[in-house]
């Protein structure tokens, strides 16, 4: 510990007694790395990283920065892509790490519930369930280093949300440092309760601006025995979209993921991932990936998925379509789905947007946006791909091809209102996943309705009186 | 109208203004009827009962109620079992029923999403989402009755939560008239939303004490085309749990139901309605009803179950079980499920627990509760079903036989402490899914932590400054 920290020697030293030296960190190098999202777009040095190993350290080290009036940023893995997790480096900013909880409390198998604490990354927590035979039903691309605490506090979703839902519904009690230092234990093991306001609901989902998650019971689910995927190709959203409630007509919650591409993804994916294989030729402008899966013997959805496509093309639904034939072709299937974030940052500067719409919504929004952004800014290419069933789209407009960074820059605003005014329109989400942060809380601002911002403060204000919670993101 | 209200002639007469006259409502015979809870047991006439036809109306009502600083009491159905929608009957009360808001505002198949008014009843958006080829997934016996707002408001349960979650997973948007009059649209229809905290959730399950749901944004599901059921005896509550896992292990979510009967309640079923057939022999101390339902051909899940039927036999999870050869057999099982309420009032007084534990502590609960029941009341009798798959057990033990409700009085407060104190124990619920209402606020005080009990508070305090959206109920 060097000793350049803006903080009171006294603050220190209590911070120090509380989780021992080595977790009071002050070096410039860790304070950057700690300062930096993973993604790479938000950045700001702390002037301090504090990293308690347990619910009672944690408790402490907030008490001592409600006595100091440090604002407390708490970081997991940091990979969130709103910066909800990045502290602003205006200066005073403390860093509460939750990465030394990583115990894993309770495996309760006959109830299908873990307990496990904030530290560990959401592939930990599969691979415990895993292990008993059982399923975390939560998948994310950044499942080896992303936390489980902080997906919680983003109630961050995935490509299995069709069937399972996002983060939310799989969370059965917490365990909450609240910003005044008091630990609540809410780590109940029940799939019912009544008995009061669900306090749990409070803090899922606010990105750290409410309290510390430190520990939560997870619901896990039965491992499915039988997969079955497929690689379409659909004349237009709106075909796919019928092809998803025949899907869900004839397999119901079989339906894991049903997984939409727009031709030009696809191509800016082969072009950075040149050795992999379209399933079917690639003549069409849009893809679905769609999966399957339960509790069968293994080979029984396959007949069942190739029947529905068969309809669907009799239809017209869609006009090409692979089955996976082995679980490698079906993995295959997926790569193509995976690569987006790096075909689209090889394919130039983009404006990303994380919007939802109703499902039925999809089609027309997707064509109004193109028309207004060609409108706007001939040239642009269309980037889309995301979780249709959901009415999740990742929205992402390439600039024009040749365009910089900097000769983006003044056009990004524009797009953004263009896109977000379109899903105004449709009574959209301008996040439907990756949550605010310090990405979008203007925006939050101006787009929510004043009653709903003024419930949103209110809630601030009672939790965090003095605003000392991850200050600046979500709500002002 | 009369004029016997107590209520001042300026507020009186802006009611009228707001509603109409015949809406505003002072006869005692209304009075009286709008202040019997359906189950009976709760009573209390209010001084005035108004019933708005809009939210628009309703929020005029609200504002005219604070000018005069009146209590609100919100009223669907008024079919709950804790009283959350009776007035005390202590002066200066005011039902507001919801019940002439009944429209059907969308229904968007493609969607899968229907937006009704409070006012509607379940049976009645059951029939609307039935007739779009689709599913709205919660049952409960009082459908005829209970009203939609009223279900979220007490984010019910019922026999398939198993499946499909209670009501509050089902709910995506919501239109609710604030405690200060104000009207926040939230009616949004999205799959992922996670812009900003997610403020319907504070009104789900808050049973009116936090503002009016006037009106909701409901999933719909796909419906089953694929049912089966069993009527399964199993030698003790540990078996049947093994039972679900094997069942779940196969099936998956297809296990929509999977009710809990002890024999004694059998028995008294059998006493109220003898003309009910058991489809097996009745020598054994357990029951389960499991249900499977799927979009699959009618009769493919028929041999699925009975594959776990027959295994669970070998294993001696089980000692006998009869499958529904017919449509008509399947509900005759469900009507050995359904006469529980007047099984047990034919019986003699009892007293009544709506709790839930983990899943997994199921069989330990009912054997250390019925122990100590037995140790402090010699002769009591143990009445208990319910949704063991959800761990949630309505745990009913009946007065020794002959007592009458005064002898049992007495040792009531006992009985439920002796419950309620082993609930604690195993981590569990007072309230499972029937809510707090006036009938256990004292008690959820009493053993909510002091932490959690000052969160709820806080909530309570921040909407509703006055103290008068359903006050004494739920949290003081």
């Amino acid at each position: 510990m060097t000793t350049k920290s803006k903080i009171a020697p006294d603050l220190l030293e209590r911070l120090v007694r509380s989780v021992g030296r080595e977790h009071v960190v002050e070096g410039a190098e860790e304070l950057d790395w700690a300062g930096r999202s993973a993604c790479g777009t938000f950045n700001g040095r702390a002037d301090l990283l504090v990293r308690p190993g347990s619910t009672a350290e944690l408790s402490e080290v907030v008490r001592v920065c409600v006595d100091g009036r440090m604002p407390m940023v708490p970081q997991g893995g940091n990979t969130g892509l709103a910066g909800g997790a990045t502290p602003f480096g205006t200066g005073g900013e403390v860093v509460i790490s939750l990465s030394r909880m990583r115990a894993l409390r309770q495996l309760d198998i006959e109830n299908a519930t873990i307990t496990v604490e904030a530290g560990l990354t959401l592939s930990e927590v599969r691979t415990y369930a895993d292990r008993a035979g059982l399923l975390y039903p939560v998948g994310l691309g950044s499942e080896g280093s992303c936390q489980i605490g902080g997906n919680i506090a983003t109630n961050a979703g995935g490509t299995q949300v069709l069937r399972y839902g996002n983060v939310r519904p799989q969370v059965l009690g917490l365990e909450v440092v609240l910003p005044d230092g008091r630990i609540w234990d809410g780590l109940r093991s029940l799939r019912k309760d009544s008995a009061g306001y669900d306090m749990k609901q409070i803090f899922i989902g606010s990105e750290g601006t409410l309290g510390f998650i430190t520990a939560a019971v997870l619901r896990l689910q039965p491992r499915p025995s039988d997969v079955a995927a497929a690689f379409v190709a659909a004349p237009n959203p709106a075909a796919a979209l019928k092809l998803l409630s025949a899907a869900r007509g004839r397999l119901g919650e079989a339906v894991t993921a049903f997984e939409l591409m727009r031709r030009e993804a696809i191509d800016l994916t082969l072009a950075v991932r040149p050795e992999l294989r379209m399933p079917i030729e690639h003549l069409h402008d849009w893809y679905v990936l769609v999966e399957v899966a339960g509790q069968g013997d293994p080979g029984g959805l396959e007949p069942e998925l190739e029947a529905v496509l068969a309809s669907a093309l009799e239809e017209g639904l869609i006009v090409d379509a692979a089955l996976a034939r082995s679980n490698a072709q079906r993995l295959a299937m997926w790569e193509l789905r995976e690569w987006k974030a790096e075909a689209q940052k090889a394919a130039g500067p983009g404006v990303k947007h994380d919007v939802s719409v109703p499902v039925s919504s999809i089609p027309r929004f997707l064509a109004e946006a193109d028309a207004a952004l060609e409108n706007a800014l001939p040239g642009i290419r269309h980037f889309a791909f995301g979780h249709l069933g959901d009415g999740n789209i990742h929205y992402n407009p390439i600039a024009p091809a040749g365009w910089t960074a900097v000769d983006l820059d003044p056009h990004r605003a524009r797009i953004n209102e263009i896109v977000h005014d379109i899903v105004a329109r449709f009574g959209g989400s301008i996040s439907a996943e990756h949550g605010i942060g310090r990405l979008r809380s203007d925006e939050l601002r101006r787009r929510k309705s004043e009653v709903e911002y003024d419930m949103m403060r209110a809630i601030k204000g009672t939790f965090d009186p003095f605003g000392l919670m991850n200050p600046g993101k979500v709500v002002a």
